[in-house]
């Protein structure tokens, strides 16, 4: 049974998804119609209400995907397609110390925070108010919120940690701050980053052959969808052809 | 310090790695030259050491991506560029009870498990006994046997636990077992297959079409490596075209 | 100078682009404003016109990319991504006689017409009247008119010529026509047909195999542009994920 | 009848392509095994021929494609998949003048005086003589040396023709040469430029902006090939991940 003050999403038939939060005595209402949650807290995850305009909608409990591709704001985010990649090579496991610049909208350290656990830390540094008060929201509503310590500061001031498992950086020109990566991470220690730009490529990579880094390694992916019709099997006719290179390098000693 | 017994790579100046363990007065020997463990043992992660025909080698404590590459057979396997996405898709998170068939080199169950954690489980089915043995070997040196409880059956056979929230599908002719992944599965609870061939697509995409799953959605990546020179960056000549369509959907009633 | 009844494409300085006939005591309008016809005609090539509003249109000779790409109805055209392989693949040249099928809006025909000229020849088959009057009007705009053999006939009807160099089948099912298409073919001659879905590809396979056709080839592109800005440079948003699979083939003799 | 002189192309059940010339009187041999040129000149195009070790080769009139792909030196040459885009791009035609530089294999030079045929004129720039000689070779091979002007000349030293209708520049540095590649091309004349690496692109733009050009263009393709097995129908593992970025504007008077 859906309890009171559970995160949910409704996706209707069309593919329209919703998330909010179940809130006993008060209704959700879109333009699909409205729906009462008293109605949704007799059902299960996966069982379907009918709204007021006779809709279905089906009730899930948000996926980590999800909740990224259902964000307000979708500027500066790193996306699912990039996300699972990064998470990978930097070998983010329960138990680590990482590190996440700039928080944004507090994705990345959301995922994160949720492999790393309590005997692990998320340290995110951010230079704007506004985005940490954003980020700490959207960590309070993933739950996460005590796994990650955000600090209200510029990277150019350095970092106050060492011997990080992990670091992703996300920053506009994050080739002033592979030093200051370097130093946090441990010997063997894993970065990544992303950047939009070719010349921001090129710039970090400079960078990274300044400083003690091996097995530098920049890549980008391309995800095409197709429109699931067993009969007539095809990509659909437009796809993302860009969000950003995804950088990676080890820390070494010389 | 890095210690005896732990699991080591060592990464050759032009990026040879060899995934070891330290083993007390042993060598390690490759084509490079060979080295004494004991001398290892007096380094950190992110040090080198240099071998007998004076090559440098980095040693690293080996991440999730390169153990999958460098495992020795590398077919069936499920690749990283896949792998981080069907993790984020399938919201594999801390406590949860997840399912992986079949289970092959033991990649998947690998990435569940460490993220699963001992409040969670991995239920990992497969009919071959050989791929038992291999995977048992890799889980154990990976160091996450005790999360994964192996099972020899063929998924025809049924499955055994309910309630699942994530269901990974990667055999021969996954269509025919759909209604089995849907009876194992919770209410909104997700799965996730991969094919190689179109034609499986379309199979798999009538069978979900026949169950009541939703959301169902079929995607491919590209992974495109670069050349990491900052004044010549350019993608490397050629690249992996293809491993596998990835299918995902998620459990509803109707 | 610019002359009367030239066909000329005005570009503006934000890329809008407008295929027109010079006509002169008439007037060009559109939403940028007004220009008089005479006063492009004291003009050259490479030149501008300010419009009444003050904008500035640049007067070009259309290529065949602009024409196909300024059609009004873009549907069921080959876009040039793919055009410009096929007429490699085709081999089409001067002298060549060569089948298209079906004409659409004439684009195909255009391009092979152009390259076969007066000592060649388009045998462009159509079912459809309605494609054919639009085609008819395509291909006088574009000078070609004379070097179409344009014939009101479904396939399945037979094909009137014999030893033809190159066939260009596209129609909703190709795989039905495979062997009129071997019978048009001389010997060596050359095949190609798109088809959006894969399934459709596997029918053409399964019937070019039942036929004596050898170097069956699919293949598909995925052209990505970039923004043309030097200190940014990287690839735009979104692209087109999937036009059609292209499909070539030989015919040869057993 | 294949004749004395004919330049045809071996195709064998496996694939494997020999381009050559029919010798009366002599024999061709490959590790396929041998046979008399004299049984080919009994057949005809789309036949085959048995060869010693009873292996079939069907005899094929060799298409440009097939042409460039069995270039024995495949380094520095523009690809089918390039190629045939940036012919539609320059809008090459009958009649037209164009220029090639650096000439190279000759490819580039094959494909457009193909094309603008006797009325036209393809003037190609080489500063490499032994390029050139390979080039003329080529172009002898292909039947069209007398529709090429080959000028044994760096563009450092200018270019001596004007109101050229198309220019495509294939060298090291081509932002070097923007400049007299506006001098050449009449008004509205189009460009194209192809390089391998993001730093040339960058460099490219910088000096188009600095011209007068417009409606500058930055586009790659990547071509993925099918296995053509209808049952399995799958793309090939692995590609070709890049070739070239092309560049494309159009000269006009400001």
């Amino acid at each position: 049974m859906i309890k009171d003050g559970e995160r949910i999403l409704l996706m209707s038939e069309d593919g329209d998804e919703f998330i909010t939060v179940v809130k006993d005595g008060e209704k959700f209402v879109t333009h699909l119609g409205g729906v009462e949650f008293e109605k949704i807290m007799k059902l299960d995850f996966g069982d379907f209400v009918e709204t007021s305009k006779g809709e279905r909608l089906y009730i899930l409990k948000p996926t980590i995907v999800e909740e990224i591709l259902n964000l307000k704001r979708k500027t500066q985010i790193v996306y699912p397609k990039d996300l699972g990649y990064i998470l990978l090579k930097l070998d983010v496991k329960p138990g680590d110390r990482v590190i996440d610049v700039g928080i944004g909208s507090g994705v990345v350290s959301f995922a994160m925070a949720r492999i790393v656990g309590e005997k692990g830390k998320v340290y995110a540094y951010e230079k704007r108010e506004d985005f940490i008060e954003r980020a700490k929201e959207n960590l309070r509503n993933w739950g996460v919120i005590d796994l990650v310590e955000i600090k209200h500061k510029d990277l150019s001031e350095g970092v106050d940690e060492k011997e990080i498992d992990a670091f992703f950086l996300d920053v506009p020109k994050p080739w002033l701050y592979i030093d200051k990566v370097w130093e946090a991470l441990k010997g063997g220690g894993r970065f990544a980053a992303v950047v939009p730009t070719t010349n921001q490529v090129q710039e970090v990579l400079n960078a990274l052959k300044d400083s003690h880094f091996k097995k530098i390694e920049v890549v980008e992916n391309l995800f095409r969808f197709y429109k699931p019709v067993p009969q007539r099997l095809r990509p659909y006719d437009r796809m993302v052809a860009h969000t950003a290179y995804m950088i990676f390098a080890v820390k070494v000693y010389q």
